[in-house]
């Protein structure tokens, strides 16, 4: 059942985080596979704030890099090879990765909050690997089929799209509501489309980066508000906040702005454990505050969405850099926000 | 406070039902408003399969027609005079009217479930006048005001649109879902563009009307069924049922296309009491069934969507009356199913 | 239709807050009632934290007492005349009373969050008097007939009672729930009656008096902490945190007490407009933070709970005091935190 | 790692079903156990009206005993064995088992609904065996740690207890509500435990068998109702109905006696595919149907709620027998309604 692919690939290229600013292109074995796992030929790998973060600082809160460690979660790819229990995908079959495996088996995994399962392991998360690499395994339930309306960039993009598909589904997002969307990066951005695909009428879109507003007003936000020049503070009436950037202040002014009833959801995180919050605005009016952790069930529905041209991933891909000059994709996202999305390409 | 065109308009033109198939043009006089009421001049109203069954048999169930009566209850028009404590409209507003007012203070009202208030006056329904008329009254909170983006037509079509968000919104449409719509008359062709609008990337319409079924495609279905060639049996997998047909037989083949978990809302009721249902199904795959009267709390979001072009009102309107041609935008209705929607234009 | 009780009574004996401190007792006209209104001899008023607070500071927040007011919203009492279009109740009738009678037309009533209606009048709130008093209005539909099991003092302390159904409807309690209930005041106390009637095993109520968790014990809570001798920030694991004490460390602490997916609510409030809350915990665990403002639709479900004797409302009281005595009712209550309860008897 | 008792028991007797009321004592192997299962010596099993189905007709619906088979799926046992990475429990725990083991990985099982899931294996469901025996194996997390509080026979009736809570969960039960639980067999009686301990004022419970009504009343029920003397029809306003008898009629009748907005759930199934339900009533009201199949998330509230004595499960059990006598134990359960649970003791 092995893959010529594989036969002939005995090196498994990967970019390995060394120490903060370190990474370098090393060979690795091509991962074995369980009877239940399927190794994966990486096509794309998007870039995320997370990625960067690991690539600056070598931590994140209490998850610290010890061990070498490859990053990278956004994933799409190609079936090269299957354990012998695998009935979900064939040899050759194009895929996208939910790079979370949950245990299935806790008091979390049981009531379908896999999100917080504990025994979770997840890609470029110390100390599992990730997928800047040529090969990657995963549990052939974590792999999705890819119709061929998906591109491979767009294959990967799924990954953030169910953050915003997590964050929409947890703000009730329903038509005709409006939808304060604040922080205009690639999470933003997609909460934003998520929120107008499930029918909102007007999706704001706040930040301070005029291109990333820009952006914004291309994909879809309704409205954008460059918190430079205007204050968060004079908004009203919204029905949901997605909050996509950790600043406490724009927590608190966007939790002011929702009508009574409405809800917030806190997507972004600083490095703040605590953070002041409106709380005599939440009693009075009765808010709703709530958060996102990662995403459960969103990649079929990411899927539907992307099919059916709900959102639009390609158009976010502002540039792209091969697995060798990983690094380099680190970089430019650091410190080029005009670029809303960059993207890895891991084929050799 | 009293406008022009009310000072000179002394006769209140009205549609009059009689006896089943009588309805007969009278002069009756101008509606007095109360100190919480507008007087609106109405510009059009829709015509709907209630008015049409009033029309042809005087009675739907338990509501007969036991003194003549004024149909019509998808109503759009003009402010033309306001009770003294009317703040929330002026005379020359544009108006869509919520054609039913509840009480507000029962315990249905209480809880939000204003449409099951036992004390609602509701428009067109024995022995409450509706608007196929010149002049209407109503309490102030039941007119919106209409943006110039929605004309008059669509103005009253919010009525039906109403009804589709309201079956929409029980079934839990949400992006990426999987709809099934029975029925491509204007109530289901609503609930399949309000299904779209929330998300669904698959709404299948089924009927045994090619004409509307080809309506419903032009207007956002993703798919449409013929059930004189294909059955509903066939089909699986669906998040949702919005079941506009009141058939027993479809009810029971709609639900019995749903996934584990999946929602039946019942929009369309036929004359029996009783219908047979897939009970051992509906326990197997935990089945949700549920069903709407009228609708709570959907103007604001009608209006919303209709100014979005989330929706397409107009483009539903294939005929035209004049008011005093009432009774043939009936018989238009009752005879020619190609007719998706047919309006009559109240203007003088 | 006017009762022989009224007849004879032509005064109306009230207690009238004129400046903080200063509370008079002064003959006030008998309320004339609207044609929906009844007029109800009061029987039992009890105390509330916020009576105090105006008593003490003149204002709470934004509402502050600029003429003299009636205090007192926690009321039961006897009709003794009724308007025109009265059918809900008799003279003679036992009755408790709903203190906030909203408009029933707006946004927030359609939707059944009628607490939240900004029209709402609300008894003892500047500038609507309240109850220290022999007589009040009401509208019809916000007088509720008591049952003979329910004696005056309970049928007044059902309006707390509200507070703590409220909490817990919005907490989710269900059986088998662990809870906790910070502050063991009269609120906490409901709303740990109110969870463990709910069918919650595990009840902790947390204060730092020692008398009042005793009284905790008595009515039900499964543990208490003395916060001055354990701190809350060694809890895990909680379901829900009914928080009723507005202090933001308390917050704090019992957010973080809870599980994965658990829910804060937020009953009591401090002097302050924001409090620092912990968000590293809120988005890792996904909790969800709401808060209540008052109640809606509580009445119905508190007198059938009352009846049952699923929570005990009698043993609640520790103090009486005669409508003359009202200032000192009020200097009771905020001198002596051993009594869980104060009430005023308004009777002649 | 393993046990004194199983290193002497070499022998798994067990009460194995060949044909329709042909029930065999015999020897069969002492299970197997994977890394992840314990191994059980069993101690009480409950007996399931299910279990007398397949007893009497070899089958329920599609699912056919083909194979010899043991029944039984109301279990507690004690730890007598335990696989290398099993480290919930130790040899010599009393546990209650969850009889239905889910893959865990399936779309069902990854949304919290895994009592759908396609891939469970439930015990005595052809062809899983059950556990009318001296030993089952199961995996680690489907065995429950008991409590010294609970005993024996109340952790095997810990299962139909499941069935009860994830109705009352289904249906919402609140403190103050009404339900009426049709069905006064273990399943109805326990639902209606169950609803009394989330608040329920009002439980009424309905039968035709005048022991199981007393047996209700003795256990909590606040009313009961003959059905043969006093028709369902004349009932009204509950606000949830749990239906455990599976007869379309009752069915029907309950349905209409619910208020608007009410639920009813399904539990009981008759062998009919289809039942009339009253439609015009459930649109007119807004009802919701649901049904329960098994169960979720329920053995740990399960446990919690026994206990706490928040349910009386000991006092439902009315004749033991031992394993030998397996088949008197199902033949006493079909014959004597009396009988509310029988339980076998599996102990030697």
């Amino acid at each position: 059942m092995s893959s010529p692919v594989v036969s002939s690939a005995t090196e498994n290229l990967a970019a390995v985080l060394h120490r903060p600013g370190d990474i370098r292109i090393e060979s690795r074995p091509v991962p074995a596979i369980a009877a239940d796992e399927v190794l994966v030929a990486v096509s794309s790998v998007g870039v995320c704030g997370s990625d960067v973060h690991y690539f600056e600082h070598g931590r994140i809160g209490a998850f610290v890099v010890r061990e070498p460690l490859i990053l990278g979660h956004e994933v799409s790819g190609v079936v090269v090879d299957r354990g012998e229990q695998v009935r979900r995908h064939e040899v050759g079959d194009r895929v996208a990765l939910e790079p979370g495996v949950p245990c299935g088996r806790c008091e979390a995994c049981r009531r379908g909050a896999y999100n917080v399962c504990p025994h979770v392991r997840f890609f470029a998360t110390p100390p599992v690997d990730g997928a800047f690499a040529r090969f990657v395994s995963i549990h052939q339930d974590y792999a999705f089929a890819l119709p061929p309306e998906i591109s491979d960039e767009a294959g990967a993009l799924l990954e953030p799209l169910s953050v915003g598909i997590w964050a929409s589904r947890k703000a009730g997002v329903a038509p005709g509501d409006r939808v304060l969307v604040t922080g205009a990066g690639p999470i933003g951005n997609l909460a934003m489309q998520v929120a107008r695909a499930a029918g909102a009428t007007e999706v704001m879109l706040a930040d301070l980066n005029r291109a990333r507003l820009d952006r914004g007003a291309e994909l879809g936000a309704t409205a954008t508000i460059d918190t430079r020049e205007q204050p968060l503070d004079e908004l009203a009436g919204f029905d949901a906040l997605i909050e996509c950037t950790g600043h406490p202040q724009v927590m608190s002014s966007g939790i002011r702005a929702l009508r009574a009833g409405g809800t917030a959801v806190l997507v972004g995180m600083g490095p703040d454990e605590d953070a002041s919050l409106p709380v005599a605005a939440i009693a009075a009016r009765e808010l709703h505050i709530t958060a996102t952790f990662r995403y459960a069930n969103t990649w079929p529905t990411a899927i539907r969405m992307a099919r059916a041209k709900e959102v639009d991933l390609d158009g976010m891909v502002d540039a792209r850099f091969p697995l060798e000059r990983t690094a380099d994709a680190l970089r430019a996202t650091a410190e080029d926000p005009s670029l809303l999305k960059v993207v890895v390409s891991a084929r050799p």
